[in-house]
């Protein structure tokens, strides 16, 4: 019962009001952004029988419809892919995901089983494109923020400022070699402003540098005083060839993914780069928050009671 | 593999790239009228202990995390009544909902088992009041879609008529004597606009007339052209013993809602009334399309199979 009225007092705190108010700011700058580079919205997916297979472990969460077994959304990745075959030079979706985190993750600060990001994809860029691209939309944002939510942000006690573009960037090899597995949280504390970190090994839909095998092009931002990763994203494979060396490189089974599979056969994808900025962490960063749960009214922390 | 392979062709279409713009315009036009009017953006629950009980049958979709049940989002509507607790004079979401549907509501043409709603709700706000504020959304996006897309329209060989506002009423119980139970589609199919139909016996949720028990303060917009329903709404039950009286009338078990009566019993509930629009019905209503289906990138129908 104590949880229950915890939660219920946390929804009439000022904090979260405040925070509300600047997410409909950011919300509202960042896809007005999107529009103006005439790029089309989607709706969200959240059951399909594929999903991103991710790079890291979580529980399982999928339901039943008659015979076919539906797996909760933990990215849009491959439907942004197959939307791209429609001929549409630009996409976006504030797309909620589902990743039923291990409980240890409670404690990182910046992890929910549920979040939505705001995710876009790119048709025939590049990963410098996208990256410049990404870096508009935080900066806007950041201003559009900074402009009309003075009181808001007071309330937070936070002071924000605008980076300067381009962001720095590192290569992740270098980070790990100089700072070892922990390179992101140490980069985060230590940075003044946003960087970027290319070059990660990890899904089979991130493209590998063509002449470089082993050397992908990929790109996240991670945000300063230890904010850490707030966007991900990459120019993506997208030829049916690669597909499937990528997936047996990581050991991927092909069976669930199919339809998707196909429709790579059929020369439907196309190539394509983007990325998601995370909102829930994109408005803790704003805010200086130090728990992401502080600006989510409903907010589910990995390993902890869920009430709402 | 045919059902494949039509799945990825679907995706290639010329109506279907036009669908896609037509939504980006439909859902600028409404949020930004949304932020106009001074309400906050909230972002979609996906998993909740609680959700919608709905007033028809749909199958069961939960997932487990921990020991803890939770049910995909049927909608919002009681995440909307907790938001409003914080003081928030008017919310709004761009909400998907998963309701796992019977499959022969296949065939209706306006069924999906996942679509969106923008979702809203008002604090201290009469039925009346989100009446005239809907038809002036549903207008509006009306008015900006026939001015930007000319050409999508004319390729759905659509014409768009302006209705004038206020839309005509309707008494449910005056239709059921008049019609019968089909009195939806006989009314939508001869209707030249949209017209409202208040006064539904459904959810505990929506009010009941305090004066006048047994008449409902609910309210839905019913398209014209056999479109069908394309928004419901209400004032709210707010009062934590009108609402153990609604659940009880309705027979409902209580214990999945301790959270939401806590909340209600401490008093944070407020007077409210809401509505939310579907997305995919009003972007299918706009462009004149027979199947729902032909709008919406992935839709899944009903009792029919599942690729994306």
């Amino acid at each position: 019962m104590e949880h229950i009225r915890k939660a219920v007092e946390k929804l009439a705190s000022p904090r979260l009001r405040a925070a509300v108010s600047i997410q409909t700011t950011l919300l509202s700058s960042l896809t007005n952004m999107m529009r103006e580079e005439g790029m089309m919205q989607l709706l969200p997916v959240m059951v399909s029988p594929i999903t991103d297979p991710l790079n890291h472990s979580v529980l399982e969460g999928s339901i039943r419809y008659g015979s076919t077994e539906l797996q909760l959304t933990k990215s849009m990745i491959l439907h942004k892919q197959l939307a791209m075959a429609s001929g549409l030079d630009g996409i976006f979706i504030v797309s909620p995901n589902v990743r039923l985190e291990l409980p240890e993750r409670g404690s990182t600060g910046r992890h929910l089983i549920e979040f939505s990001q705001l995710d876009f994809e790119m048709r025939g860029r590049k990963m410098e494109d996208v990256m410049r691209f990404s870096e508009r939309l935080l900066v806007q944002a950041l201003r559009d923020v900074r402009a009309r939510h003075g009181k808001e942000l007071e309330l937070f006690g936070r002071e924000l400022h605008i980076p300067s573009t381009p962001f720095r960037a590192y290569d992740s090899r270098g980070l790990e070699k100089e700072f070892g597995p922990d390179w992101e949280r140490i980069l985060s504390a230590s940075s003044k402003g946003p960087v970027w970190v290319t070059n990660h090994e990890r899904e089979f839909y991130d493209a590998e540098e063509p002449d470089m095998p082993g050397t992908y092009r990929n790109y996240d931002i991670i945000y300063p005083e230890g904010f850490g990763e707030g966007l991900s994203g990459a120019e993506r494979e997208w030829e049916y060839s690669r597909i499937l060396y990528r997936m047996d490189k990581n050991g991927m089974d092909k069976a669930p993914y199919g339809a998707y599979l196909e429709a790579a056969r059929m020369g439907r994808l196309v190539p394509s780069a983007g990325a998601g900025f995370g909102i829930e962490r994109m408005l803790r960063y704003m805010c200086g928050a130090q728990h992401i749960e502080e600006v989510s009214p409903f907010a589910k922390v990995p390993g902890k009671e869920i009430i709402f």
